[in-house]
């Protein structure tokens, strides 16, 4: 085992840095992010920082940095109090990635990585493409000061996802979905079901948290 | 496709609304917890709200919900300031999951999982079993209003993991640390690399964002 500590992490060159430390939580999510500015000018952004927040109501999060590219994202976002989610496939991976590019404000990502916009019920644009797209609106922003990023919450306004890929107790089967997985900033992996368990109990009600 | 909307969602099942909303995101990292109570009772808990907050300094953040199982775990991390995240692979993931059973506060999850506790720099717990660990001080706590929900943004302390898995530009490869991952709550996955691709570029340059 190699042991890292913090002086040697501040000490490694810049990008092997980023490379090493946004490799550290784990597997993680991939969305594109779809927005629209005052202009009606579409935006496409990768994010792999969506997180579940709650169920009721139902809430996701997202960590934006305003110094790289979801520039946009952030005044659209602010702007419209909408975006969606949308699940990237092994299908348009290439074309997902390509939207990371730094492209200026009156250019559309739709247009330069060949997605194709969809519109449902909010004003966002969602990724025809995509087999789970999720449409939020925004109802928390929370600045964090210790690096100057943005944590915004929304509420979960409509879900689109193909047929035949909930269960019975309202799992969904991402794999059914063709939703795939990144690590770091560019590695994408598709997944393999190991085993799905039971709710953990407690083995000898003695040692049970009581509820007050 | 299916389209269900935030109305059809609030009718839900609570336990199936539960379930369908932790699957929206994508594959999840999943992570134990650890952290160690002024008594010095360990405990131990899955979460798959880790995200990446910043590189430099070295930043993650993380989403706890006071009023299920990582209640411990928060007031741990307002005692001493610390926890350890512990990356959970195929050979442990059902002692991990364990861990989410309502243990009172005086119960180490250690114990009842069978996982091993490890010391390294800092004062919390460490699972030997993981291959990789990573420990955090922490640097800031927000409170979300919308749902009573906490995010904690810890400075990375220090990282162990397995000789030979990080690549020439600081990228982990997080099979080769046999790293899994997980979907909505309790959904286990392995994973296979598809492809990992080069930074991003405008095709056009006059297309490109202009730094201010």
């Amino acid at each position: 085992m190699m042991n890292i500590n913090n002086q040697k992490i501040l000490a490694m060159e810049k990008r092997y840095r980023t490379n090493f430390i946004n490799c550290l939580s784990g597997f993680k999510s991939i969305n594109l992010v779809g927005t629209i500015s005052q202009e009606r000018v579409t935006n496409l952004a990768p994010v792999s920082s969506v997180i579940h927040v709650g169920a009721n109501p139902p809430l996701m999060g997202m960590l934006i940095r305003p110094n790289t590219v979801p520039r946009n994202t952030l005044e659209n976002i602010m702007t419209t109090g909408q975006w969606s989610l949308n699940h990237i496939t092994e299908d348009f991976y290439k074309a997902a990635h390509h939207c990371s590019a730094r492209y200026a404000k009156n250019i559309s990502e739709f247009e330069q990585s060949g997605l194709t916009e969809e519109y449902l019920s909010l004003h966002c644009p969602y990724v025809k493409e995509a087999s789970v797209k999720i449409g939020l609106t925004l109802k928390e922003r929370i600045d964090i000061e210790v690096n100057g990023t943005h944590f915004l919450i929304g509420e979960v306004q409509e879900v689109v996802l193909p047929e035949d890929t909930i269960s019975e107790d309202g799992f969904i089967d991402l794999e059914l979905c063709k939703t795939i997985t990144v690590s770091g900033l560019d590695k994408y992996h598709r997944t393999a079901s190991i085993d799905r368990l039971p709710y953990a109990k407690v083995r000898d009600e003695s040692l049970k948290e009581q509820s007050s």
